[in-house]
C-alpha cells in the first residue's frame, strides 16, 4: 500500500504569512480523506493541484475554529462545482450544529449528502471500517474534547510465495484459499499450513495524527506506526504557556515519538511567534533524531511494503 | 487625502490556485476599512504585511459565504491578538446571526466589543459618517440583497489662499473662520467673501466598490469617483450565465465606468473558468479604456489632492 500525505496547513490559532490553520490530505492508496480544515484549505488544496472533488471523508480532531473553519467554504465550493457523491464527516457534535445552522440560515442547498458521524467526547475506537483503510479514534488531552486519529491499511489477502505455488503445483482455488490465510488440504490428505504457503505479513501502513494535545503517551494504536504527526506549538522555554493552554513543545513531540518507537515524525501546529522553525526541529530532533518540520505543500509518501517514508517535496 | 486600496481576494464563489474569494482593505488617510471578509482574508492581509489590529470597520455586501466566511477566523484571531478595540461590522442580518450563533455555539468570547449595524435590503443612505470618510450604501442587482459601498472623503476645512493671507494681512480668527467657510468681516466694516480668500475645493476622494451585482446603473453617488470596483465575472461568451447568475460581464463594468465617467476602473470577481484575465481586461477596456485587472496584492494610491490614481503593485 502506498500513501501520500499533502500538508495543507501547518500554524496554530493565529495564522502568519506563511503557515495556514491546520489541514492535511492523504492519499490512501488513491482514496482521498481530510484531516481537520482549518480556513484557506480549499486554496491550499487548489494551489496544490488536488482534486478536492474526490474527498470522500473528512476528519476533524475538535471544534476549534483553526481546525475547521473551512470546512463549509469547502462544501459551499463542492456544492458550486456539482459535486453530488455522499461525503462522511467525522467530526464532534458541536461542529454539525454550527454546519447545519449556516446552510439553513444562509438558504444553501448542497448537492451531495452529508453523512455525520458524531464523535462523543469519551469515544474511543474505530471510526470507519473501509476497503483499504481503517480509521481509529483516540482520546487526546486538551481544553475542549480532541480525538487523534490513527489510518491504518487493511491487509485483506496474504501474498503466496511464488516458489511455493511451482514446488506443491498449486491450484488456483487452493491458491485463493492460502491468500485468505487458511490451510490447504490437498486431495491425498496432506495439510499444508498457511504460514508454508505465504510470505510473512508486512506492517500495516500507519500514520497517526495528533493534535491538539499535550505529549502523547505511548499507545498501542500509535506504536512503531510509518509516521506520527505531533503537535508541537512551542519551543521548551515557552513550555509555561504549554502548560497553561494544554499544548506540547517539540521536545514533547520528540519524546512521543521515541516512546512510541514510530518511523518517522512529522511536527506542526507551530506558534506564529515563531518565523523559523529549525529550534523547533532542533529540540525535537534532540529526543528523536528521524523528525521533520511540516510545511505547506509538503508531501510525504509511505510505502509498507518497503516500510519506505520519503518526503517528496 | 490619500487613500489605498489593498486587493485581497478577486474569485467569485469558487477559488483558484492564485485566486481568493472577495476582499479589499482600505487605508483610508491612515484608517482602516475592511470591504467584504472572504475566506482567507486574514492570511492575506498576513502575507502583505497588514497590520490588521487597526481594523476598525468592516463591510459585508451581502451574506454568500465567498464575502463573509473568513470573518469569524479573524474575530477569532482579532481576539487571540489581545485587539480589545470596538469593532463596528456594517452587514446584513443574517450575517450577524451566523457570526452570534458560532460565538455563542463554540464558547468564544471575544476581547472586543462589536457594534454591529445591520443594513436593511432596503436601506440606501449615510452608514458612516466620520472623521475622514463618509461611507454610502446604495442597492445592487443580485439574487440575494446586496449593497455597494461609496467611501468619500469628507471635506471639513477649505484651504486659505496664502497670498490673501499677506495682502489682507488676515489674523489667525480671520483664517480660521474662513476655513470654516465663511466670510470675513474687516473692523472697517469690508466684506471679505469665503471665494475671494479660500482656494477651490478639490474633488473629495471617492472610492466605490460594487460587487456582486448586474451593471450598476448612472447613479449621483458614483459619478465622477476616482476610482470605481466593478464586479466582471463573465465574458461576454458566458452573457447568458451572467443574465440567469445576476452577475456582470466584463463589458458591463466598462460600460458602468463609461456612463459614470469615473477616472479609472478596477475589475475582479472573476469566474474560476478563467485563467488568465487578458479577455476580460480587454472587453472592459473597449468600453472604458482606463481599466485595470485587480490581482491579490494589488495595491492602488489615490490622491484627491492631485487626482492621482495609481497603481503602486
Amino acid at each position: 500500500m502506498i500513501a501520500t500525505l499533502h500538508i495543507l496547513g501547518t500554524s496554530s490559532a493565529v495564522p502568519t504569512s506563511n503557515r495556514f490553520p491546520s489541514s492535511q490530505l492523504l492519499d490512501f492508496g488513491g482514496e482521498l480523506m481530510l484531516i481537520d480544515c482549518g480556513e484557506g484549505c480549499q486554496m491550499q488544496m487548489r494551489k496544490q493541484g488536488i482534486g478536492f472533488g474526490r474527498i470522500r471523508q473528512i476528519f476533524i480532531s475538535h471544534a476549534h475554529g483553526d481546525h475547521f473553519f473551512g470546512l463549509i467554504g469547502l462544501l459551499s465550493t463542492l456544492s458550486v462545482l456539482k459535486v453530488d457523491q455522499p461525503l462522511d464527516i467525522y467530526a464532534p457534535p458541536v461542529v454539525k450544529k454550527v454546519i447545519d445552522y449556516q446552510l439553513k440560515t444562509l438558504g444553501y442547498r448542497l448537492r451531495m449528502k452529508l453523512h455525520w458521524h458524531l464523535i462523543d467526547p469519551d469515544f474511543e475506537g474505530l471510526l470507519l471500517n473501509g476497503n483499504k483503510c481503517m480509521v481509529e479514534a483516540i482520546k487526546l488531552n486538551h481544553s475542549v474534547p480532541v480525538h487523534g486519529f490513527i489510518f491504518r491499511e487493511k491487509i485483506v489477502e496474504r501474498n503466496i510465495d511464488s516458489e511455493k505455488i511451482s514446488a506443491y503445483d498449486l491450484s488456483v482455488s487452493e491458491i485463493v484459499r492460502a491468500k485468505k490465510g487458511k490451510e490447504v488440504i490437498r486431495e491425498d490428505g496432506t495439510v499444508l499450513s498457511n504460514e508454508e504457503l505465504t510470505l510473512p505479513l508486512h506492517k500495516p501502513l500507519t500514520y497517526a495524527f495528533c493534535t491538539d494535545t499535550t505529549r502523547v503517551p505511548r499507545l498501542d494504536a500509535i506504536h512503531k506506526a510509518h509516521l506520527l504527526y505531533h503537535e508541537a506549538t512551542y519551543l521548551e522555554k515557552e513550555r509555561e504557556l504549554g502548560f497553561k493552554t494544554l499544548h506540547s513543545t517539540a521536545k514533547d513531540a520528540g519524546m512521543a515519538a521515541a516512546e512510541n518507537e514510530v518511523d518517522q515524525l512529522l511536527i506542526g501546529h507551530f506558534s506564529a511567534r515563531y518565523k523559523k522553525t529549525d529550534k523547533l526541529l532542533q529540540e525535537a530532533r534532540e529526543q528523536f533524531p528521524n523528525t521533520t518540520v511540516a510545511h505547506e505543500g509538503m508531501r510525504i509518501r509511505i510505502d509498507s511494503k518497503t516500510n519506505d517514508v520519503r518526503i517528496l517535496t
